[in-house]
C-alpha cells in the first residue's frame, strides 16, 4: 500500500517539470537534515536554525562549507546525519529514489526514468536503470576500499572505534566530493602521510569524474573505442591536475603560510599533488587556505568555477563545459562552423547552452557576491573566494565563512543549492518557454 | 612623389592581414608619442621612459590612466602632444590614413578600404569613404560646441588663454572618451556644475555610441527604419545609463567619501548621473573612486567590462556584444536555434563571435590581474580594479596606478593596447587559420 502511494504521488508531481522536481526534492532533504541536525543528540552545544541550516544545505549540496566543527560540535549521531546528507546529495535523489522503487518490486516507468535522465544528465534513457545499479555496486566498492585503507591511518592514532569511523567518514565525504572534515584543520596534520596523499585523491577523482566515464572505462574497449565525452573528461582532468600541480608548487613552494611550513620536498610535492586534486570540488586542504597568495586564490577560483565532470558528485560549470569554450573560441578564430575534438565535431547549439551555463553562472556569482559584499566589511577576495567555493560547492574557506551575519548565511545556502541543483535549473524557473514561432528575417550587429 | 611612396608602401604593407597591420600603427604612433613626451620642452620636471611609454599608450589608447599629473607634469607643448594622440588614437588610424590620402588626390584604393573596415568595423565597403568624412565633420562639429560651451565655465575661472585651453582639452578628451584631464582630481570640483554635468556627458555619449548608429540617426527616418545595431546601441545605451545611474546613487547616496561628501540632493543626482555615463568608457569622475563601497566598484567593473559601442570611441566588449550574450542566454532557455531581438534574428555564427570575444578577454584579464597580484602587494579589489579599467580604456583608478612597478606598468600598458585594438586582432595572432576540411562526424558532450 505505501509503496504504491508513493508511487503515484511521484507520478502526480512529475506534472510538475523534472528540473523544479529535483530543486524541490533537495529543498525537502535539505529541510529534513535542518531539522534532525536541531535534535538535542546530535550536536555537543545547543545551535541555531541558522547553524543547522547552513550545516544540511552545505552536506546535500556536497560543499563542506562548515559554521559548526563537524569533528568537535556534532556528536558522533549528529556527524552520521551530515554523512547520510553528504551520501543522498552527491549520489542524487533520483538515483536513490529509482533504487528504491526498483527494489520494492514496482515497475520503473518512464516518468521516473525521465527526472533521473534530468538529474544524470543521461540522453539514453534505455540504459538507465542498469547504470543505477552499476553507480550504486561503484560507490560501495570505492567507499569500502577507501574506508579500509584509511582505517590503517586512522586506527593507529584513535583506536579502531573512533579510527574506523573517521576512515568511513572521510572516504565517504572524499568519494562524493564533500570535503566535510572530523579535523577542524581539514587534512592539515596527514600532509606528509602517503597513504591519505593516494587515498583520498583516488576517491575524490573517481567520484567527480562522472559514472559515465566510469561505465565506459569498464567495458575495457581501449582508447580509440571510448566516447568523445570520456576522451575529454579524462584528457580534461588530467590537464587541469597537472596545470594546478605544476602552478601551485611554484606559486606557493617559499610561501611560509603554505607549503614552506612544510618540513621538506617530499610534503611539498605532495600537498602540492592533494591541492591540484581538491581544489576543483572536493574541497579539502592539507595546506592553510586563507594563508595562500593573492594570485594562488586567484587560480583556485578558476578552478573551482571549472569543477568536475557531469554525472558525477561535482560541481561548477564542469570540465567537458570549459573544453565547450575553449573549443568554440578556437573554431571562431580558424573560422570554422563547428567544434572539433579528437576526430568528432560538437555542433553549435551546443554553444549556446555553455554560453547559457557560463552566463547564468556568472549571473549567480555576481549577484551573491554584490549581496555579500554590500553588507560585510570583510576583505574582497576572501568574500570572493567564499562564493566562488559555494557556487562550486568546493567548500575550501579562506575563513569568511564564520563573519557571516544572517544574510551572507541565506546568500551563501542559496549559491550552494544553485550551484548543486545546477544554474541551468535556476535559468529553467527565469525563462517561460514559448511556443516556436516564425522566422524572424535575419539581420547582422557590429560587436566587439 | 612623396604620397605615392606611402600610398606605395601601404600597398605593400596590406600583405600582412589588416589586424596585424593596424596593431602595427598603433604600436608606431605610441613609440613616437613616447619620444615626443620625452623631449625637455614637453615636461615641467623631466620623466623616464616608463613614465614617457606609459602616459603615450594610456592617449593612443584613450584609456586616461597616468603615472604623470596630466595639468601639473607637462607643459603646455605636452599636453597638446598627449591630446594629439587622443585625437589620432580615438578616431583611429585609419580613418586619419584614408581620410590624409584622399585629400592628397590619390584614389583610395580597396585595399586601404580593407583595413578601414576592420578598424571600423563595416561590412560595406563602398560606404566607407562617404562615412569617414562625415565621421570628419562630426568630430569637428562635437568638440567645437563642447570647447564653446566648455569655455563658459573654464574662461571665467581661468582666463581666456588657460580658460579656452582647458574647454579644448575637455572637449576633446571628452569626445574621444579619454578620460583625461588638466585638474589632478579629474572633474571632482565640476561635481555641481550644471554645464560640465551637461556638456561632458553629451560628448562621451555622441563619442561613444559609434559612428554608425550617428550616420543612422542624421537620417531622420524615424525609429523603424533604424537599423538593428541602431536599436540595439540606443536601447542598450539608454538601459545601461538608466540602471548605473539608480544602482550607483542607492549604493553611494550616504557614503561620505562618495556622494555623501556632496552638499545636497541636485548634486547628488548630477553626480550620479555623471558617473553612471563616464564609468563604462570615458573615465571622469566628480566623485572619489578609491571611496567607493565594494559591491559599487564591482559594478563599476562590470560597467567597464561592456564598455561603449562598435565603431567609436569606446572600449570595452562593447554594448552589443553583452546584449547578444544576453539574448543567446534567452534564445537557449526559450528552445530557439536563433537570437531575437527588434524582429530582427541573429545566426549562431555571431553567437561563437561573442564568446571568442568574451573568452579572449577573460584570459587577459586574468592573465594581466595574475601578473599584477603576483608581483605587487596591493590590495586585491584596488589591483582587479585598474586592470579592468585597462582592459576597458576606461581610466578610473583606485589609486593602484601609483604603487606599479615596472613590470605592473607594462602589464598594463599591454592590456590598454589589447582593449584597445581589439581581444579579437589578439586573437587572431594566437591561432593560426586553417584551410577548411572534411567534416568530423557529430558527437555529444555532457555539460553543466
Ligand atoms: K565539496
Ligand atoms: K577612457
Amino acid at each position: 500500500m505505501l509503496p504504491r502511494l508513493v508511487s503515484s504521488a511521484i507520478h502526480r508531481s512529475i506534472r510538475i517539470p523534472p528540473p523544479a522536481f529535483l530543486a524541490v526534492l533537495y529543498g525537502v532533504l535539505i529541510a529534513a537534515g535542518t531539522a534532525l541536525l536541531m535534535l538535542p543528540g546530535a550536536t555537543t552545544q545547543p545551535i541555531g536554525w541558522s547553524d543547522a541550516l547552513f550545516t544540511a544545505t552545505s552536506a546535500v549540496t556536497v560543499t563542506g562549507l562548515s559554521v559548526v566543527d563537524t569533528g568537535g560540535g556534532f556528536t558522533g549521531f549528529g556527524q552520521a546525519i551530515v554523512l547520510a546528507l553528504i551520501q543522498l546529495g552527491g549520489l542524487g535523489l533520483m538515483t536513490f529514489a529509482v533504487l528504491v522503487l526498483s527494489l520494492l518490486g514496482l515497475p520503473v516507468g518512464l516518468p521516473h526514468r525521465i527526472i533521473l535522465r534530468e538529474d544524470l544528465n543521461q540522453t539514453s534513457v534505455g540504459d538507465l536503470l542498469r547504470l543505477v545499479k552499476a553507480i550504486f555496486r561503484t560507490v560501495l566498492v570505492c567507499e569500502l576500499v577507501g574506508t579500509g585503507l584509511l582505517a590503517f591511518v586512522f586506527v593507529p592514532e584513535a583506536g579502531w572505534r573512533t579510527g574506523l569511523w573517521q576512515a568511513l567518514f572521510h572516504a565517504v565525504s572524499a568519494f562524493n566530493n564533500a570535503g566535510f572534515a572530523l579535523f577542524p584543520d581539514s587534512m592539515t596534520r596527514w600532509a606528509g602521510n602517503p597513504l591519505v596523499n593516494l587515498t583520498v585523491p583516488a576517491l575524490i577523482v573517481i567520484g567527480g569524474i562522472g559514472f559515465s566515464v566510469l561505465s565506459d572505462l569498464r567495458k575495457m574497449r581501449g582508447w580509440r573505442a571510448l566516447s568523445l565525452h570520456s576522451k575529454l573528461m579524462l584528457v580534461g582532468t588530467a590537464g587541469l591536475i597537472v596545470w594546478a600541480f605544476a602552478a601551485f608548487a611554484v606559486l606557493e613552494w617559499t610561501n611560509p603560510q603554505t607549503l614552506g611550513a612544510l618540513p621538506g620536498v617530499p610534503e611539498r610535492l605532495m600537498a602540492s599533488w592533494f591541492q591540484a586534486v581538491t581544489t576543483r570540488t572536493a574541497g579539502f586542504n592539507t595546506v592553510d587556505i586563507a594563508g595562500l597568495h593573492d594570485p594562488t586564490a586567484l587560480m583556485f577560483m578558476l578552478l573551482m568555477v571549472i569543477g568536475g565532470g557531469s554525472t558525477s558528485t561535482a560541481g561548477g560549470i564542469k570540465v567537458t563545459t570549459f573544453i565547450v569554450l575553449i573549443l568554440a573560441t578556437v573554431a571562431f578564430f580558424k573560422r570554422r562552423s563547428a567544434l572539433r575534438a579528437f576526430g568528432r565535431s560538437i555542433g553549435l547549439e551546443e554553444v549556446l547552452k555553455v554560453l547559457a551555463l557560463a552566463m547564468v553562472s556568472l549571473l549567480v556569482v555576481m549577484a551573491a557576491l554584490f549581496l555579500v559584499t554590500g553588507t560585510h566589511d570583510g576583505d574582497f577576495l576572501a568574500l570572493a573566494f567564499e562564493v566562488t567555493s559555494a557556487f562550486g560547492t568546493v567548500g575550501l574557506s579562506r575563513g569568511a565563512t564564520g563573519d557571516l551575519d544572517e544574510l551572507g548565511r541565506a546568500v551563501i545556502v542559496a549559491v550552494m543549492f544553485i550551484g548543486r541543483v545546477g544554474p541551468l535549473t535556476l535559468g529553467f524557473f527565469l525563462a517561460t518557454r514559448m511556443p516556436p514561432r516564425t522566422r524572424y528575417p535575419s539581420a547582422r550587429v557590429f560587436l566587439g
